[in-house]
């Protein structure tokens, strides 16, 4: 598939990526309430392949409104709800459902046939936007990028949890694709292995060199001089820098600060949620403890023992040395730089 | 069983640590060799087990040597070799062949059969002085613990990996046993899982509230005030303070720091290497990349993708809040305070 989350006669087709990478499985939705579970049981995961995916699931929603315009209405902000409840730390979820309100409330009034077009038309430009955001915030991060070196990445912020290319995959790809030589070094990320199933699968398709390691490796590896930055997606950044992202993505931060290697973070700024004083704000996800105590079904650990498994964490601003995003890259004091870039008209932006 | 290793009719008897806690089977050896497979497939590990294990060993080896003198010794020397071979970063294990060395040195004008009582006695010995010192270190670190406190551990430095009773387990087990009101959060310890399969499981049969999370969970919950310090076993610790421990040690060290939360290391004397000045000779061991690209037999990575797995990292002395040993509690500068543990007579031990 060209895109991660795609439209297809009618449908939305996907890949399941809790079975990747043995297993490659399309998944086909024509019911939003499906593609809503989807996003839950994390089938289609990343933040900006979640807002996407979101804004498809509200033109298919669109596709069978009531005539009735009030009764239309209300179903369409259900379907809103619906979505909005599957997970709430991705703010990329929050700001696609919002673009997709905003079309259906300047365009109410055409007819229901033509409003789902109008919808689906926008989901579409939603998709498009994120690829080549991808690929302006490449071309930003790879200068920051040495000629020659070891990447560390946590999780998976690639082609899988955008529309396409990826964030920081993305600056990964376009370091590569610049001539550089790069390595990649990708933690596991537990509990859910993005790191093992999707990003060493993306990179080994793509012919990057990409070594897996346990998320605990990475600080001695740094202490043995074989890191020379680490870059991470994002699922909400505060007006003040601070990142959440990935459980673990924190540990990498203090890691890099120690021994004085650049953190970056690539998100596009539909990430950034600059009604957010701070990661204090930012509400994470607590997921089932299964996700800890078992591995694929099979428990490691004895019956009935607690765990606790928050899906993301907050590392403050003054680990964070860029974020690099889509209309350039902004250094502290991000109070400043992330609302400079967010007011800086497309025209602007320097290449 | 009392002891986690143990001598039972001419055999070495022992839990194989692989399969709990879903399966407790017990393992009989006959034959030195046998044991010293089932150090290197880890079925016994932790630094303090693993020396045990090889003072048995060579009570079992030295149950078959040859009569004529000069192939008895050759025949021992062979087994110390192949014991040594095993795994290479527990200083103990070197510690317990050298102990089971010089007794036979100062003994080996005895017949074969009274040489061979005379070491299994000493290998009982070790076994239990082991318990005996993790008491000792039990008392004095539960001093350090707060009234109330959530404790962090890492890996498993608990009865299993030890004679009995454990290191860093044990000042938890003693803290509890005072009367203070102590939770402990586990980290599972990718990639072996030690902290699932082993922590939870014995600090659930002690009745001790133990919750498990993944490796990247701590620093974050550290941001949020919820661990009150930190306690962690070691595989070695040079002259410097330096310290040797399970792959993943050095995040939770550094989480620590940056949080302002003690890091404590709780190990005996046999752990430490006054031989290496610094952690930078501590031989680290490279294990198999399947640890890390399957889990239970099951791939979670693409075929074919690389894999790094150190199985331990240095911990810096500068992290080291305190060393706790079973002769009392050092701190920095760890050069003088552990060759003055080392130096002081058992009974100038303050209690």
């Amino acid at each position: 598939m060209d895109y991660t989350v795609d439209w297809r006669d009618g449908r939305i087709v996907m890949v399941d990526q809790t079975l990747l990478p043995q297993t490659y499985r399309v998944l086909e939705y024509d019911n939003y309430r499906e593609v809503a579970d989807a996003i839950r049981e994390m089938k289609v995961r990343g933040a900006p392949a979640i807002g996407v995916t979101a804004a498809f699931a509200l033109a298919l929603a669109a596709r069978s409104l009531p005539d009735d315009p009030s009764a239309r209405e209300e179903a369409f902000e259900e379907a809103c709800r619906i979505l909005a409840a599957t997970r709430p730390t991705a703010v990329n979820l929050f700001w696609a459902i919002e673009e997709m309100r905003a079309v259906y409330r300047v365009h109410r009034a055409q007819d229901a046939r033509t409003l789902a077009e109008t919808l689906l038309h926008r989901a579409k430009e939603i998709q498009r936007e994120d690829v080549e955001a991808n690929r302006r915030m490449g071309a930003f991060g790879a200068s920051l990028i040495p000629e020659e070196a070891t990447v560390l990445t946590h999780c998976n912020a690639g082609a899988l949890a955008t529309a396409g290319y990826g964030t920081a995959l993305g600056v990964i790809r376009a370091a590569v694709e610049a001539g550089k030589r790069i390595q990649v070094l990708a933690d596991e990320t537990r509990p859910r292995l993005q790191g093992a199933m999707l990003t060493a699968y993306e990179l080994q398709r793509d012919g990057i060199p990409v070594t897996l390691i346990a998320d605990g490796a990475a600080a001695g590896l740094m202490r043995q001089g074989k890191i020379q930055c680490a870059v991470v997606g994002a699922d909400r950044i505060a007006a003040n820098g601070d990142v959440a992202n990935k459980i673990g993505t924190y540990s990498v931060a203090l890691a890099c600060r120690y021994h004085r290697i650049p953190f970056y973070v690539a998100a596009p700024l539909s990430t950034i949620d600059l009604s957010l004083p701070s990661g204090e704000e930012i509400p994470i996800e607590e997921r089932d403890a299964n996700e800890v105590t078992h591995l694929r079904g099979e428990p490691v650990a004895p019956d009935g023992v607690d765990a606790l498994n928050p899906a993301f964490d907050v590392t403050p601003a003054e680990l964070v040395t860029a974020i690099i995003t889509e209309k350039g890259i902004a250094s502290a004091p991000y109070e400043e730089s992330l609302k400079a870039l967010r007011d800086t008209p497309p025209d602007q932006v320097q290449e």
